[in-house]
């Protein structure tokens, strides 16, 4: 019997009870040994719940018991959980997380913890919910040097998005609809700006790079300035607008950034919908492959959840090793990314683009105005360049 | 020092001795210990390759020598390589294979002779090239219960059928097309029957149920009597035509099959355009999960046995578990699988298909005929109703 404590009895920590009890007997033939809830810590009481009896207000009670081998932290937040997440690693107690923050501020310092201490900190939960991303980076892609990583790594924004695309509707009236329906929360920043696509991307980042990138190093814009006009645009290319999180490695660095793309119908990204995530990764000997599912979502999140159970229980006592180490990556300043722009231009005109911009592609949509796509260069080059042209109102990365 | 021999220096097995060669650094780490290839095992000699010394004709000099611990078979065929494969497991050598051939005809048995050797038979590459598959539902999807596995996992014919679609083209021009590409080989037969994605989804399914399931017991129709004018209807139902590997288990039992569907553009499945190969899996906790890439590819398809070479070499002296039993699953016979049909009538009239089927979705398209899709029945229904209409000159499943 391999008894296992979760720490947070929310959506996720609810939905690994369920998903531990319901699976039971798959699950135990796949560590060879049952596996059981003996504890649930959170401070409230849930009277009448199936799961009542096993509620504790005290983790004491968890992380002095010898019994416990393995413990879900589904708590969220970066400070209790922090601390709890120490105190039981140390104690040679494998931990499983869905919690993003954590292991995007603290994920180098706890797997070298859990490394001290013959024991796991595993956190496939973290990134793109129930779709398995960290696993195959670690133990799939492992003959690979992965030097690209794209995701559409937010369910609530790709929902969003989708919408505009598929009705002409505003952003505004989008949200609306997302907080009505409970995608997207009151207040909605962390999903709209990109902050939780950013805590993802640093996660994967840290695993492509194999040392810590910050989550801070990460510039980061949302997708509250996208318009049905933008995707008129879009449209008109053959294209579609997506928030991506990306990493990148390339001659001139080490780059990172979460920012709305025009994406190409080429890119099996174009296909991702509503709350679906994706992740495509390029490699050097793969070329790309991509991992698609729900990105979020009680079930899902919390079946990766138990995968991460199910990984420390088959190994209790032993470290599968991890590349992620506590040095911190430097992250190129995106500057120097070179890629192409989507440019729109109010009152402006087509030969002061070329004496600008020199080959472009125009394309015209919207009445009073026209768009371009420029080639590729560096983000300091186009800087430069769109300083000196009047009319820009909008730009939009290919 | 960790020594591998490469059984077979043909396309894949060429593909290795370079994966692991040009990422031997990133390999190092991840294994903590150099990787090399001591042996390459071929009946022919290789003047002036780079590798040439390392050639050997004789197996007894790999087989007796304990330094190897590993051997990646990419012979192809199932005599042979079958002994030689038991042969190395019984020496307790562990085996990476891409050979899907005998995955699918001795998989089981293999994996039995390496647990009793404490040493393991793997093969991600046998199923989707270098897409991580295999690994994902042993390693990931733990905590899940799969009940349908949807494939397109033949490049070839998803070439074809792209052709097809996207240029209104001959099933037999695409194919000779095909061929002069080197997409398609000279006896087409294994890649356009629907031989080849048959082994794999009987790889696949033998994972699904943990029993395993035989080819031989497999209903598969290929490719070869798709026409412009089914693709032609599929567009104006907003679908396309995939040759699709399916295995799914219902109230009714377990299914295997590989047959051409029409896909909905809900499908993420019909957005896997050209060579590429995607792996659609539904199961109880995570709903949908896809893994999508490059299905076949020299370097694509070593980089999965190279990644079981990593996997071997990090767990040498040890078998991982994997659960695929020897017992025979009982294939549901196809008749009793439910579904929806596309079917193509010539002279006949609707009032008479109406008789037959009731309520159905009449679609017209092409001069002379009309179609229309069924309510979901069985197969066996279907048949029946099937055979009081006349002038049905085409029958695509949903």
């Amino acid at each position: 019997m391999i008894n296992v404590a979760v720490f947070g009895y929310g959506t996720v920590g609810s939905g690994v009870v369920e998903v531990i009890n319901d699976n039971a007997e798959l699950i135990s033939k796949r560590v060879g040994d049952d596996v059981k809830v003996k504890y649930i810590l959170d401070l409230r009481d849930f009277p009448g719940d199936k799961y009542e009896n096993l509620v504790t207000h005290n983790v004491e009670d968890i992380l002095g018991d010898p019994e416990i081998s393995i413990i879900c932290e589904t708590m969220g937040g970066t400070k209790v959980p922090y601390d709890y997440t120490k105190r039981a690693l140390e104690a040679g107690k494998s931990v499983c997380t869905s919690n993003k923050e954590m292991v995007a501020a603290y994920g180098a310092e706890l797997i070298a913890l859990a490394a001290a201490n013959n024991c796991n900190y595993l956190f496939e939960a973290s990134v793109g919910g129930g779709i398995p991303i960290i696993r195959p980076i670690n133990e799939c892609l492992t003959a690979e040097k992965i030097d690209c990583i794209q995701g559409i790594l937010n369910g609530t924004t790709n929902y969003m998005l989708t919408k505009m695309e598929n009705e002409g509707a505003a952003y505004d009236d989008v949200l609306k609809e997302a907080q009505e329906k409970g995608y997207a929360e009151r207040n909605p920043e962390a999903d709209v700006e990109g902050f939780d696509a950013c805590r993802k991307i640093a996660i994967l980042s840290s695993l492509m790079y194999a040392e810590t990138v910050n989550y801070e190093d990460i510039y980061v814009e949302g997708i509250t300035k996208i318009t049905p006009a933008d995707f008129a645009y879009a449209k008109k290319m053959g294209k579609t607008i997506k928030l991506i999180a990306m990493s990148k490695e390339t001659e001139d660095g080490k780059f990172a950034m979460v920012s709305p793309r025009m994406v190409g119908s080429d890119s099996p990204l174009s296909a991702v919908k509503d709350v679906f995530n994706a992740i495509l990764v390029h490699s050097n000997m793969l070329d790309y492959s991509m991992y698609y599912g729900r990105g979020a979502g009680k079930l899902a999140t919390a079946s990766a959840v138990v995968g991460d159970v199910i990984e420390a229980a088959k190994n209790l006592g032993k470290h599968l090793p991890l590349l992620w180490d506590a040095k911190k990556a430097t992250v190129a300043d995106k500057d120097a990314l070179v890629q192409q722009y989507f440019v729109r231009v109010s009152g402006g005109d087509k030969a002061a683009v070329t004496a600008v911009f020199g080959n472009v592609e125009f394309v015209e949509c919207v009445d009073g105005e026209f768009a371009f796509v420029t080639e590729a260069m560096s983000e300091a080059d186009y800087k430069v360049k769109a300083a000196k042209l009047s009319g820009i109102i909008g730009m939009i990365r290919m």
